[in-house]
This record gives C-alpha cells, structure tokens and sequence, in this order.
C-alpha cells in the first residue's frame, strides 16, 4: 500500500528532481577571478549546476568583499559581494606559499574549469599560467578575464568598467545629442565579458565531451574575454553602421534619442503624469491614434527629420496622462509601453509571473540568527525549471577544511595560512 | 623528400587547423528567429563553429532584412540584416504549407539545436511547439525568446527592446538626476537575452553530451529566455541593493553620474578641450594629484557627499586638458581614462591590437561583383585563436536547394513556395 505523500515530501521531491536536472551537475570551476567580470561567469555557472570554488587569499579574500554599493554590508562582506558570489563555496589559500600552491594544483587537477582574471603576467609568475596547469591537467578549460588583451598599448590600463566604457565609444549612444558622453548606470562591460566568458567555457565543455565521444581525445582550452572585446560586440550594430556609411559618426537625436541609428518616435517622452515608451512603426498610425497630424510624415524622413518629428510629439504627449496615451496606443497595436521605476515593477503582477526574487540564506555561526539576503535568480529557464538555490555568498574559508579533508591527499591542516582564513 | 610548402599552403593549413579547433564543428542550428535576440544567440553559435540554417519565409524571410538602421541598404537586405545574421544558412519554408513543413520536420529529426521566438502560442498551432518537436527528436535543445515569460499580465506585450527597458527600471539608472528615465542607447535587452539564451543552450548541450557518456540517456531540453528576465539579471546589483537597503529607489547623481550606487568620483567630467573618466578610489590621493583640496573629503562621505565632491571635482577638471590629467593621474596610478569616439577608438593601435573588425562577403550573382561589409568578430579568443569567418549573411533561401538535396529525403524541388525564394 502506497502512502500519500504529505506535502513536505512532495517539495522534497520537486526538488530532488530539480536538482538532478541542473545542466551542469558534477563540474567542478576554480575561481581565481575577483570583482564582477569573472565571478558574474562563475555565478553563472553555479546556477546551471556546477560547484565553483573560489580560491581565495587569506585575511582579505576576493576584494569584492570590501567594495560597497552604498556603503551596505552583510555579516562582514559587502552587498555587492553577496550579490555576485551567492552559490559557491570558498577556499583559502595563499598562492606565494608553496604549501598552499600545492593543494592549488592538487584541487587544479581533478577541476574541469577554472577562471582567473589577474592581470597579465601575474599568473605566469605565479606558475598558474595556461601552459602550467595544462601539464597537470590536460582537459581543463581555462578561462581568463582581461581588461583589454593581451597585448597592445592599453594591456596595462586598468580593466575597470567605466574605464572600459570610456574608450569603447559606447558614451556617444544613450542621452541626448547636447549631453557629453553619457555612460550606461551599471557595469555593463564586466556583465558582458562575464557572460561572453561563461559562452566560451561551456562551448569548450561541448568540445571535449564530443572529442571523447569521438575517441577518447583529451581536448581542454583556453578561453579568453576581454572588457574591451566584449563592448566593441556589444555596439556591433552600430560599429557596422558607423563602417558601412563613410565613418559617419553617430547623431543622438536633440531630444527623446533611445538609439542613436534609428529614426522617430524611438524614445520615451514625458505625459502630463509620468512618461511612456514608443518604439518603432510608421508614423501615420500613430499620428492618427494620437490625434496628432504635426508627425504625420512621409516614413522616408522619420531620420532625416527625427528632431522635429520628436519635437511635435514630445509637446503633444505632455498634454495627456500616460493612461489615456496607452489605452488609444493599445487600441491601434502601436508598440508602447508605460515606464516603470523599481517600485512599480517588483509590485507588478507581470514580474511577479516571472519570479525572479531569490532569498539566499548564511546559516547562524555560534548561536547568531541566519542572515538573509533578498537577490534575483539565474534568468534561464530549462525545461520550465527555475533554478533557485538558497546557498548565499560563502564566509571568507568557508570550505577549506572541507575541502582539504575530501579533495585533497595527505594534506596537513595546521599551517600558517589557515588561521587567517577562520571569520 | 618534402617540398617547402607555399605561402598559400600554410595559409591553408592555418585555416583548416583554425576550423578544427572551432568548439562547436559538428553542430546544427535551426534558426527560427528573426530580429535581434534569437538571431544574436545564433551568430555566437556559428561563429563557435556550428551551422546555423535561418528557417525563413518566403518572400521576405526574417523581418529583419527590411528593418534598416539609417536607411542604409546592402545588396537588398538591411545592414542590419546582414550585421547579425553572417555566417549561417538560409532555408525558406513556408510553415503553413504541408509539404514544406515536412521538410522542416525532417530536418528537425536531424538538427542539434533549434531556437525562436514566436509570442506564446504560435508554435503550438504550427505543431512545432517542444511536445511536437521532442517526438520529432528527443535529444533535440529547444531555445525560445519571449518578451516577458509565458504566462502574467505582459504575455502579449511586444517584446521589443525599448519597452522591455521601459519596464525593467533600467532607464533610472543612466544620465543625471534631473532627467527622466534615460534608455541605454542600443539593444541591451536583446543583447543579454541572446547571450543568455546561447549560454543555456550549451549547458543543455553539455548535459547531453555527458548523459550519452553515462548510459546512453537521451537529454534533450527546452531553454527559454527572455528581454524581461535578462534585464532583471543584468540589473541584479542594483536591485539587491534596492530590496536589502529599504526599498529605496536608486538616486542619480546631480551630475556626472555614472553609477546611482556609487559615490564620488565616479563619473566622466569635460575638461579643458575634451572629457575624461575617474572611476573608484580613495579620495585622499585623487585631489593631491589633480592639485584640487576642495575634494580632499573623508571617504566615508564619497557616497553621501557625492554632489559636492563631483560639482568641485567638475570645476577643476574643466581648467586642463584631458591630456594634462591624465599624465597627473597615470603617475599617481589612479584608475582614470581619456573617453574616445567610434573615429579614435578605430585609429587607436590598441583596438588594432585586439583585431575585432572582420570583412565579409557575398559572392557575386550573375556576374555582378562580389559584396562585402565591414563589421566586427566573435568577442572570444580560444586557444589564442580569433573566429574569423568571412561567409556574409546569406540571400534568401540561398541554401535551399542544396540543403534538400543532402539532407532531404525524396524532396521534390518543384513546389509552390520554391519559386518565391529565388532572388
């Protein structure tokens, strides 16, 4: 006789299942990387299902953990840190002592990843270069993280998003055309490289599971991403633009500009009570459903005359609530949209529908009360699953006996550096 | 005895070595999407080596080949068209025919990989939704874009870049406080959908790769993304900060915002003849190189003083050059950058060093000459090796015959819809 299950069982159950189905399960990443770029692709990678241990340095660790988004900390480590490294465990170890450098190789060896983003030349004198750790580990991918290559004039600049921002160009695009060089509000390069890196290693995993398919063929990689790399990508439209057409280069539209390359109405403009979004389409529809003749032009000048188009819109949209605006743009099928603050979109029912929300929880330590942290998960999905795990950011240490007792061969725990790794 | 091979033999051999290092040789795509986002996901698998086939109606194929940036045209398709979609296939099909779609279920029974991004629902009343296409072929990745998930109040919301930003908060993030909400001024939510969208199709891979090793098991996989999740993702910084720090909406710096979260420097500033980036720092040693005590605050206030720091800090800056500066900062090792436009970042020699702009080209057709587009490569490096394909965008159903012809059964060229596909 079967029993019910009760509902705990069930959860379990839903969750066993989930769990088993995480793409990555059973690959081991190293993060030597610090900061966004680099751990933003372990993160990554740790929500598909892969254990990523970071490695690293005793007393102060990953310097993310003393970087802070308006000064906010959470049981010793800052927010952002929280934020970026949630999902992975943490190992010390000091790589200029031989000692530990050994266990390093050791853990090197049975890893399928690792992922580092010192700058270059740090590794090579640390003996961690790509060439080192292939001839203790022939498969592994090796993922590395520069500010701009590996060569060049600016190998030395610091890799650091803004200043990524800065020389990619990428300032000329957001704002309006009177503005000097807006830069986007968010570290967009390390996001990028870190996703374009994370791209890179599971393409190398594809290769060599399929070269073992195909005989048995030891094939690891070296997977490199750049900030620069990745920002020259991300405007690759209007790099292309600007190459096609004479070096021309690009406009912002004197007002409402949301795309340097593309005509009216492309913009968002302010109603008489807050502002809305309007896309693309031909402007005699919209014209029509907004009861404004002024825009009403040949679809051939909504470049060529962006501004005034623009102009005539943004005056007539102030007129009326973003409401009534909406209810006549829904009606005609014109792509809209209201726009929304932090606020309103984590109230919406529409976010809500796509729960995003992500509590992660550090368990207490002697007695204290488990600290939580609010976050948002993973944006994939895979067969409808969510992957939500609940472990946050690790404790400075976290693992390393852990990990020493169960990785690693004959390995001494009393050692100098291990005092310095307890919180 | 060997000859010496020549030039052109090594150039060869170099090619062919490159081509066999490329991860994802072997691999078929299936390209069911048209725009920015899928087709995005799709460029980085081809140029990781997989052959992508654009599934394209008749007639006008991908709405994209009629979508322009600036009206600029080449060859009959947007530039636009061909800046995305270089380096795959084209196949038309026209999916409420019978016969065509049985060409297409067949190659579906053949292909690694498939990804779209029609609304909710029309895959469904095609029969080409994952159910139908799993029976097809059960070890089969199915990749979909959608705007803003499958189900909530936003499921028939166009899921087009601009209003996708325009619910996601993002817009109060860039520009300074007194503006409105300042879009991001390129496709930022497409770009990350289609990234992400790539990365969950390689872990699925990844998964099928290892299940096949352990057992035999057939793992197929259902992979969706969407501009909604993604730009929540690519937010998650700031939206941490938001849920653990009261809910307190991000607030711009009055000027030279750069980041709502960080404090002074941070930001760009216009100096004597042009601008220049300061990104993080203690602000001790930032004004004893600038020679500008009015900043010389207590770190603790960078967050909270941040409008007066930048305001003193903008008045200085303005009386030097960017030149000046930068030699006075660069001596001090302080994380600063000259800012440049689409003209001296392509000039610089370290942009020529990272060696990002690629050349395709279209093969001339009766006789005309042959076109090509400047554009830029695939961000990654592997094994020190840049992705370097020249294959422009395909014409319309350009590949359609060859593709019956090889990997139909009993196709019969003679259809309806064949006619159309001609050039």
């Amino acid at each position: 006789m079967t029993q019910p299950m009760s509902a705990m069982q069930q959860t379990m159950s839903a969750k066993q299942h989930a769990a088993s189905q995480l793409p990555l399960k059973g690959l081991t990443v190293l993060e030597f990387s610090q900061y966004l770029a680099g751990p933003y692709a372990g993160l990554r990678l740790a929500d598909l299902g892969a254990r990523v241990i970071k490695i690293e340095r005793p007393g102060s660790g990953d310097a993310c953990r003393s970087l802070a988004t308006k000064d906010l900390w959470v049981d010793g480590d800052s927010l952002l840190f929280h934020t970026i490294n949630r999902n992975k465990e943490s190992f010390c170890a000091d790589l200029k002592s031989p000692h530990d450098l050994n266990a390093v190789r050791q853990l090197l060896a049975q890893a399928d990843v690792m992922t580092h983003n010192f700058r270059p030349g740090v590794m090579e004198k640390i003996g961690l270069d790509y060439t080192s750790v292939k001839a203790l580990n022939p498969q592994i991918i090796y993922g590395e993280v520069s500010g701009y290559g590996n060569e060049g004039p600016w190998v030395h600049k610091p890799g650091q998003d803004l200043l990524a921002q800065a020389v990619s160009g990428v300032g000329w695009l957001s704002g309006n055309r009177k503005q000097g060089p807006v830069p986007l509000g968010l570290a967009i390069a390390d996001m990028l490289c870190g996703t374009h890196l994370a791209q890179g290693i599971l393409a190398a995993l594809v290769r060599r599971q399929r070269a073992r398919k195909n005989g048995g063929a030891v094939v690891g990689a070296k997977v490199q991403a750049s900030l620069l790399e990745s920002m020259v990508d991300f405007q690759f439209e209007g790099l292309t633009t600007y190459l096609n057409n004479d070096r021309q280069l690009p406009d912002r539209s004197a007002i409402a500009n949301a795309h340097a390359f593309l005509g009216a109405p492309y913009g968002i403009y302010q109603t008489k009570d807050h502002w809305i979004a309007i896309s693309m389409g031909p402007l005699g529809p919209l014209a029509e459903a907004l009861g404004c003749p002024a825009i009403n032009k040949n679809d051939s000048e909504a470049f060529s005359q962006r501004d005034a188009i623009k102009t005539d819109l943004a005056k007539h949209l102030r007129t009326q609530t973003t409401d009534h605006w909406m209810t006549r743009l829904n009606a005609a099928a014109i792509w809209a949209s209201e726009v929304v603050d932090y606020d309103q979109l984590l109230d919406h029912p529409a976010f809500k529908a796509v729960a995003m929300e992500l509590q992660v929880s550090r368990p207490s330590q002697n007695g204290e009360t488990s600290l939580t942290v609010n976050t948002t998960r993973c944006p994939l999905r895979i067969n409808g699953q969510r992957f939500t795990s609940h472990k946050a950011a690790p404790r400075l240490g976290e693992d390393t006996d852990h990990i020493r007792n169960t990785l690693l061969a004959n390995s001494t725990t009393a050692h100098s550096s291990q005092g310095e790794t307890a919180q």
